[in-house]
């Protein structure tokens, strides 16, 4: 091979701030985003970013701090995802669903030195600060006399230069399968290119208005801060996901794009401001596969439903369920049975593989199941200080190392996958993924406790609810309330079971819980 | 700032090539290519890919050796697109309109080792390769039974690891402002993105189904052979681009979208099959804008046109003139006049600048000029072998070194570029660029001629033409015909000068040419 070539015109790194950079010119007087009656055009929300990039340069911010926010879908969250990087700081977006530990925990693991807050979360902000070992700056944000507000008009403008573009941009927590999350590492090349990747099959163009119905705190939004902004789109920014918003916002705001749970389907399918939507908007969806039923309402109202798959570790949806157009002319059942699947590689990755306990590809028979495994740009930089679980995370194959997902599914005879089951015993419910580990650890630790396990059950809003099987210590009397309340004191609210049953756990010769007994008797409550 | 992360799963190289891997996996049953009866699924392209690179490999073909190609839009030249850098090599497709002396020049300024030769221009391959002062192995492509279909049948799958997603994919040599070609250097890199940007630019999706008009030895069909692979769309290949031919795809095909000169667009609105296009067209067209009346034209016949502007050495289209919603509403001649300018930077490119002489950002007045420059992951590495040129193209500027395109514009207050003259004397006739020096150089050759002077005349077919004015020496008679042949025995035919007029040339005090008084002579010929 010859010696390496020098770009005599770059080399230009890959960064999703340069999306920011570029709409500032070419896109600068049209809309940015509306958060209720405060707006900006992508002039303004350049200039914001950068000063508040100032600002926290400002602060003492060194090249690689730790920055963590705390807030709703709000023009300030949007802002920390350029301004944060821009000051050549990491940002560090907080799931507001976690309970006090769960969060001084990520801020300690983190060691963020600045904690953002919106006002509607700054007892919580404030309390998590006091807990975390080291100091934190807190500063309010989401009202015009805020601090953040302050700090921003206060500030020049500054832009920290990027020298590496596998430098950290973001680190992005779990929701941890062995009781602690664990700190997800992004790099500016990878988010640009899974942007890039959202941008041609969301299919986001200038005409794009994107609700901000997807917490951007998951997984930075799946990227679409930045993707949005490439093409010049607009942002709708949403503090409270309620139905009644979508609808307004689908009437009102001309909604061509939004992400969310099925539960949030659900809910909108069903209510009574259901009505089509004046233009067509595309839908993406994670998590779990909408029913046939559900996807034939939503048709009918003008949404169009993309399933997809993706995990933290891999900037969101690494696996689309791409639609082919020789679909379009299947029954409806058929459709739906496809738009089920949770489809194929986007544009960033590899083609997914899915291996048996050997490593060797499964044959695409759509019966044979293993582990799903993803390499690509769109893969993390690995887990922040936790070498130990990103070696577990690791499998070699074909070009290096493979990330291994811990979930199960087929390939069928076109390659598009179809996940069957989690081998992480993760439950999603609500969008939210939850570790039955973490829940089980909560509920043991009740002193009247001898062992407990955690399935999910089918639910029609939820997607999945947590049902907790205990066994009670002999004379004990504990209820399910008492239980409940118990695990809400320790974790994040969405995390405590649905429901309690108590009796002997299902067990194998060896004494393992047999969870699929378990699963099997909640699906069908005739097992019962 | 902290020492460098190593991703755990990475890194993986940026390369166009991960298109077709990607698509023989999750578009393999789909169709990716039809050359007349010839068709090809993504798996069957990818076989065939990988074969062809085992074919070159098998001559010896080392990395970084050059292959150089000579085709119309045929399967084979698409397959050289994959194929040659897939054996380690790089691809040099060559313009089928140059003469013997210019295809000579450009191959023995690659060194090509190999050439391959559709059967239609046979006998000026091996006239070539015979001129070339080294040895050149040519490959006969084109029919069932050619060597080239002997080779592939032949060869086991082979695909070359790359390790430097910066490293030489291809080599395309520019129509030479100063007499001889130069060799612009495309990277595996700068590939891969500026296909990703016309992805999302074009609207390029599954349901794509893109007719090859524009030559691929035009900047490697301005990525367009990588970019439509990666949606898993259809390549449909065109021999000779005539508008029967185009109507007819269009109506039997589903086309979606091409690209092609304004000259192609005049002569498809005004072809007696001219008919309403059953699904809307995308077509992409450069070199000149399209008139409001052939706007309108081409709108009723459901073609909807995008004005873009670009270089060999910015891999194609760097500048697309994005149509913004808001704009729906203005009139036609108001949207034509908007649709005339070449727009803004595409997503691989920072925003385009406009600087003086002085290195200067010109105000975005609408009537400041100055010259555009360009940077980015999609402009080239540099001049092949040609470090003065690289050089005498590069400015410095924000960020690094700019590229110089010698072309000069204006920036609209929304940092919408519109071109005013070419600095560097180009003329760009039915979509080839032609540098009047090249000619001029022709014409001084011929024994009678004293001096001359090229310039462009606006002409309704073929965006213009070409106008010598040319001064003989005393007492001698040559004809005009008698010119135009000469210049043909040493040009491409396509650069002869379609008019000659004889006479004294204008001239500043300093003797210096002024072509100004000659253009201003043929945009108005009441001033001859």
């Amino acid at each position: 091979m010859s010696s390496r070539l020098l770009p005599a015109f770059g080399p230009e790194m890959l960064s999703p701030l340069s999306f920011l950079d570029r709409a500032a010119v070419v896109y600068g007087d049209r809309t940015a985003v509306v958060d209720g009656s405060f707006t900006l055009t992508y002039e303004g929300l350049n200039r914001r970013c950068r000063q508040l990039a100032g600002a926290l340069h400002d602060t003492g911010l060194k090249p690689g701090d730790r920055v963590s926010v705390l807030s709703p879908n709000t023009h300030a969250l949007l802002e920390t995802h350029f301004g944060v990087p821009a000051a050549g700081g990491v940002l560090n977006a907080l799931n507001t669903r976690l309970s006090l530990d769960e969060l001084a925990y990520i801020i300690g693991h983190a060691e963020s030195r600045v904690l953002v807050c919106d006002r509607d979360l700054l007892p919580t902000g404030m309390a998590v600060a006091e807990r975390v070992p080291h100091d934190v700056l807190l500063i309010e944000s989401g009202h015009a006399e805020s601090d953040y507000e302050r700090r921003i008009a206060a500030a020049s403008a500054y832009h920290s230069p990027l020298d590496d573009e596998w430098s950290l941009l973001s680190l992005n927590y779990t929701s941890g399968t062995t009781g602690r999350p664990k700190g997800v590492m992004y790099a500016h090349r990878g988010a640009y290119l899974q942007a890039f990747a959202m941008v041609a099959q969301s299919g986001l163009d200038s005409k794009t208005v994107f609700l901000w119905t997807l917490p951007m705190f998951h997984c930075n939004g799946w990227c679409f801060p930045w993707a949005v902004t490439a093409v010049g789109g607009t942002h709708l920014a949403l503090r409270t996901v309620r139905p009644d918003a979508i609808w307004a916002a689908i009437r009102d705001h001309g909604v061509t794009h939004f992400n969310a749970a099925p539960t949030v389907l659900t809910m909108l399918a069903s209510h009574p401001d259901a009505a089509p939507a004046p233009r067509r908007v595309r839908i993406a969806t994670g998590g779990a596969p909408p029913s046939p039923t559900l996807l034939a309402r939503l048709s009918d109202l003008n949404l169009d439903v993309t399933h997809l798959y993706g995990l933290t570790e891999t900037y969101g949806p690494a696996v689309i369920c791409d639609w082919r157009p020789e679909w379009d002319t299947l029954d409806d059942g058929e459709q739906a049975r496809l738009k089920a699947r949770q489809g194929v590689s986007n544009l960033a990755g590899l083609p997914l593989r899915v291996v048996d306990d050997q490593g060797r590809d499964v044959p695409a028979d759509g019966e044979t199941t293993g582990e799903v495994l993803l390499r690509g740009n769109n893969v993390m930089l690995g887990y922040y200080r936790d070498p130990d679980a990103t070696r577990e995370a690791t499998v070699e194959g074909p070009g290096g190392a493979w990330f291994r997902t811990g979930d199960i599914g087929v390939l069928h005879s076109n390659h598009y996958l179809e996940l069957r089951d989690r081998k992480k015993d993760v439950i999603i419910s609500g969008g939210e993924n939850i570790a039955s580990i973490e829940v089980e650890q909560a509920l043991d630790s009740h002193p009247d406790v001898v062992e407990s396990a955690v399935v999910g059950a089918p639910d029609p809003l939820w997607g999945e609810i947590l049902v907790a099987f205990v066994t009670l210590k002999p004379a004990c009397t504990t209820s399910a309330e008492d239980l409940i309340a118990h695990v809400r004191s320790r974790l994040a609210r969405f995390k405590a079971p649905k429901r309690i049953e108590f009796g002997e756990l299902p067990k194998t010769s060896t004494g393992k819980v047999q969870k699929f007994v378990l699963r099997r008797r909640v699906q069908d409550p005739s097992r019962r």
